[in-house]
């Protein structure tokens, strides 16, 4: 089975050019000029931009937080995905039972997926206790393709600072990168309940209760701890204030290598007025780091255009507004964390950053696909357009405007956060391993198509 | 009872003249331009600078650690203190008995300084545990003049960041300050383990366990808890590093106040090559934090002259180097930590500040008496010549030249990690209420003269 | 002749005590508690604050700038400096006759000074030109008691960066300090035509023309070659705004000294805002550096709290609205530049910096008195208030609430640019020498009671 | 005429990859897996790195500096730049007559380009003065794909404040990149004159009479004047020291972009010590700015990793040692400028960036090949390994070893200053538009088969 892509201006992270590509049996197999090769399907790309897959490192299918069930699951999630122009997801595992082994929570998700997804699929490992056997479990995990695991510094199974080190110690041994939710829990915990105890239960307390300082602090304490690991590979996950930068730019004057960040769209395109939004619709915007004040998306964006973040991913965990966020009517602290968003992250970032020229194309390519397939172990397969490649590939048309709205998204959630954003430059096809599985805003894919990948081991000293 | 010191060179934080001094019970009643009052005793200061007697606020007399116990008592600490030029120290307390209230270590030190005690004193609390009975109790201390409480992050009373984040906001209103030994106990508890179990026991292990990043890493993080309880004021201990003066400065620039920091001699002038000294003399310099690596001396004396460390104090926990120090002589992590250093900060700072041109003779008083004396409520009766302050006073000869050696010294101890320093500028007169009780290196007071200095409450914004 | 000042609280940089003050035959003779000493003179100031005279070091009085001249002279401009506060000022001569040598403008300015400023004054001199004799010439003038010059690199006698260079070389040597007005003359040149041919002639763009980046670069440009030249003495002159402290921050992180800073109460209180004043009336506020946005503001009063700026200082030089002013009326370009403030600025920075908490006392007394004594070789003479000193005082009521109206003032000219500002603590009564020279606003002194100052060389390093 | 280039490992900016390449006519025409094209040149690559030709776009050929003219023409300096891997050079021209306009200079250069140059070509314009000609002709220029032009702000041809502001307007306005030689002319003419008439003359005075604070202020003032000519694009030439750096940092931070920076590999890997060799041998060295301090060096790769610096070239400009470089044997202000570089700037970022783990390969490949391209207008036929680019390729044995030595080199000087360094990794075939002109170190091109290129306008707002 073959697939031919016309006269498309092809982009990848580092390079801009016209050319077609020829996918045969899922494989880039050729990049040429006026190719003449046969092919079942042949697409016209002229005008528009052809770029690899998104690759979306951070989501939550599935997810059971115990009041909660995030709405989407293998299949609709990787629905939407694929709608949006992502390709690849590695997925967050929920916590497992207390004491579970590593293994538990990944066979569970094998589960899930398998035959379910729509695109290919990872999972990071989640840790959540640490001892000898656990820590001996990380290679082997790692040599089933899992080679990267998140961490908690907060919630049920946060780790102390002693596991961190050993976590991180023995995940540098074993090449894994350590994904890390920064927030400091005690003090989050005493504001939580100072908010709650005093009746100031509004969503806006749920921002108030996580101020920056609490992931600011988590993030440096992340960082000093990975240097005394011998700058073990660190992974800052969800990154969404100036202060959390500040501590970035601080480590890297250091000179702490192996430091990477990732931040989501709605650090970038939303704000903490949000929270005060009538009719409790303040619930929907309920996620962990909270939406800061204003004044951070510029700086999120002068970090993503020097360098200091390398990943946009979304945190995709969706609850309906109906019953579910709204839980937390009466009490901010009742509301499960999460929103939706794995559909419109390459819209967004195209239209807010490329379109107004706050990052190059290059740039977006690199952000939503490239970076995180080469640091999660899915490159060159995942996040590239070049020969040998899977051929997953997003076809954007810089002229189409859309005006984001729930009727129009395949995410199994009665909102979404962007609601009424206009966007200029969205995806029009995904093709997958050279199979359409999406056009025009259209699912054409099947069922348990994507397969799971057996991520690789990184070289971090490959990504500078 | 009256003093007159004549025709000195009067040196405050703020001001240099000539002028002399009249002291009546212990009060300066008048400064004046040939003051002919009668007085009992007449100092004549021509030449020489006559300056606020010494505040030190870091001293560990009687100390009880458990194996070993602080060589000089408030007895023998403070005849130090007094032959160096200090008319003041604000001692810390050991730990005490698991779960004992605020007082108990409160009336223990009390009885070892009362009749014992050659200048005035004054305690800072130790909050080894936190409890609503603790909390209270803060501002009961305060009302008997312990306006600051020591909290540790390491040992074996370490306060959890919950902890701490109680203390803070209760200290703040009552007006009390925390002072911090900011390290990070995780991480230092497992490099001790690795090298002890690695059989790495030599002297420099002790300070390849406690890296830099342990201690800007806590220092960091109780910025952050700080700031959280609303800017409580926060005072950080013994400064050692360059790191921890970056995010110092970091907080600064995000408009923190309430922030106060105080380094010590021992990290202006020694370095970590010290604990390479041979027969296990690296041992005399065991202590926490450790000795680091040179340039951060330049970095501290930096942070000096820009304001963003206040104070210099001395940490002054003497142990003997036979018997007790060499309890680690095989393993780093059997010796006591800490080292003398009562009686030799005004003569080295003045010597490496002052006459090496790193600061001026004001900022040297600043750093060694006044700035102390107003962080730590003593001020005006302390750290000031001025009318109605107390009579404490040291004369300076900028010319007396001092090799510093063990044998010259009033520190119960058997070594002085200064020896051999050659100092430029020594004191050769102190004063203490009104009252001569050293001359010429040699101690001319009385046991018991010392009395307990009830501390105010301080309002921060004066500080600055 | 004697005066007694009973009961006030005394603030000096460094001390805040209460006391009486003796002062015979203008010279402050004895501090004491409850001083009985006979005076003719004796001034209750219960409940008061008591402080060293103002010290202005940057004053325009006489001042010829070809289309209009300064509106105060020595007297009308002292008696006002007086009424508020100042018992000393410091004032920058006018440009003189093309290749005039430094002496023409100073005699020139002995003979406007001579017999009708009624507080002490000194010169900084001009330098217009570079050559041997005038290089030569500085000694000379320093002997004379002119230990500052002014240069500057804009305007009619801007010097270039050769002749900066050999000003400041030869300045250190002298052991001189080299004021600078630091502006890109060429970019300000450009602009003001750009703007003035494209008729863009409102006041507002006065400050376009004069933008950020044209004193940033001119300070970072002072502040290297002043480091070439061996670390030659540099005064920056009206810092206005937080790009220029940048430069300096950096300046200091690498480890530059004899670098010192002043601004004034028109860049900390107001903003571009007032150029689109109604009626024109934006012109007022036209001066150079001109001020700016906002949020500088913060940013310098971040600057004075952290000590990059030690000297706040008024830059007064008044021309009337009607008539002088209005020669901009249409065309920003022919407005005279400069605005009073001469009389507000202890009031302004009382009310603004220590009852709003930004600033203690201490530090107040700093920047608007000490500080400039010291750096200027006023001190200790003048800035301080110890034995020795000259009976300078200002009293301070700190309860006392005025709102600025242009009535009040005794500034020669028909508007004041705080008009309607709200003070809290104001001057009442100001000694000069001993003698009250003004009180609850009214003049109380005579013509020509001002002596000029011969100014000391001074040692820098004893500033910090 | 077609070449194959099969079984190599493709580098990119952004990918690396396995495949083969198809070239049809000088141009890429296929990138594939296994390609089965004809071709007359089949090139085996496995085991080896396949990446876009070098682009070297700071080299001076033919140079004419008065006292003596490089010693390499266009033939024997694209030679030399052929079997380095490099494939095209952007070369600054020598100063033209007084007044003459930009055109004169580039007829002279086509002259001494064209039927000599091995490789393609461009230049840079040489504004030396200018006028409302001069401006016009700015775009003129630009039409005949000259897109930027050089400024030097030291030397006989230096441009004022004034004159730079303009050229920076204008060239904005058409799209045209300005690069700047910055050092601050009259600090650095004092001090060649002050040491040349003290009779300090060894060349390590050279490097005393050109500081950083120098280079670091003209660095500063150009980023100034470039804001103010609403962010003119502007590319700072050879950076050599960390204060630079500091700079070009700071104004990142107040957000400024088109600002870009070169550094050049004598700053990376030679330090001032170079100046003190035996017989001298220092001479060989001298260039401006001068080589600095050792701590710059790793200063400087930091700021290659962070993205603060985008392109390394070599400022090639050889003279011999022998006769030329020896004029300045008893005087070092008599020793032309510069050194030579050209034929080994490929081999030494190599293996001092990429084998020892500084930078990726697709860093390597930014910095030496796609960036400078993309910079420069000559993107995508340049510095990129895409289809539609010109086959233009370097292939580097990643485990090669050599040792630098003069008689290695086809430079046609006398000496290399990287005498004796061991290499591991080491271009070994040079094909440019297809046809293999350097192999094993052996040229194998012909003279004159180089081209003009006509360089394009760039979109700076791609660039990151």
């Amino acid at each position: 089975m073959a697939t031919l892509i016309k006269n498309g201006t092809i982009i990848t992270s580092g390079d801009t050019f016209k050319g077609d590509i020829y996918i045969e049996n899922g494989i880039i197999k050729k990049i040429g000029i006026n190719l003449v090769e046969e092919a079942e399907e042949i697409v016209d790309a002229q005008g528009k931009y052809v770029m690899p897959g998104g690759v979306d490192v951070h989501t939550h299918l599935n997810l059971d937080v115990g009041t909660a069930v995030a709405t989407d699951d293998f299949y609709t999630g990787t629905v939407a995905a694929a709608c949006g122009g992502t390709t690849t997801i590695v997925d967050h595992l929920a916590f497992g039972p207390k004491e579970c082994d590593l293994h538990h929570q990944i066979n569970l998700y094998h589960g899930y997926a398998k035959g379910n997804a729509v695109i290919d699929y990872g999972f990071h490992g989640v840790i959540q206790h640490v001892n000898n056997d656990i820590l001996k479990e990380i290679d082997v995990l790692a040599s089933e393709g899992i080679t990267s695991n998140k961490i908690y510094l907060t919630y049920d199974y946060k780790l102390n600072d002693l596991e961190v080190l050993k976590v991180l110690i023995k995940s540098r041994k074993d090449g894994v990168l350590t994904v890390v939710h920064p927030e400091n829990h005690d003090t989050v915990t005493y504001l939580r309940e100072y908010y709650s105890k005093n009746g100031l239960t509004d969503p806006i307390y749920h921002s108030k209760s996580r101020p920056i300082d609490c992931e600011g602090e988590a993030i440096n304490r992340m960082i000093n701890i990975a240097k005394l690991a011998e700058e073990a590979p660190l992974y800052i996950a969800h990154l969404s204030c100036e202060l959390g930068l500040e501590y970035i730019k601080l480590a890297k004057r250091r000179g702490i290598n192996n430091l990477f960040v990732e931040t989501c769209p709605q650090y970038l395109l939303l704000d903490d007025e949000k929270y005060k939004e009538k009719n409790d619709e303040g619930l929907k915007y309920i996620i962990s780091p909270p939406l800061r004040e204003k004044s951070n998306q510029n700086a999120l964006w002068k970090g993503i255009k020097e360098g200091y973040i390398q990943v946009i991913s979304t945190d995709h965990c969706p609850f309906n507004f109906k019953g579910e966020k709204q839980l937390g009517k009466n009490d901010f602290t009742k509301c499960p964390n999460g929103l939706p968003g794995i559909e419109s992250r390459i819209s967004l970032i195209f239209s807010e950053g490329v379109m107004k020229k706050r990052i190059s194309l290059n740039k977006f390519v690199d952000l939503v696909s490239t970076k995180p397939a080469k640091l999660f172990g899915l490159y060159p397969k995942k996040g590239s357009i070049q020969v040998g490649s899977d051929g997953d590939v997003v076809i954007i048309d810089p002229n189409k405007k859309v005006k984001i709205t729930k009727s129009m998204l395949h995410e199994n959630v009665d909102y979404t956060p962007y609601e009424g954003i206009e966007i200029k430059g969205s995806p029009v096809l995904t093709i997958a391993r050279g199979k359409i599985i999406a056009k025009d805003n259209k699912f054409l894919g099947e069922r348990g198509y994507g397969k799971f990948i057996k991520r690789k081991k990184v070289d971090f000293s490959t990504i500078y």
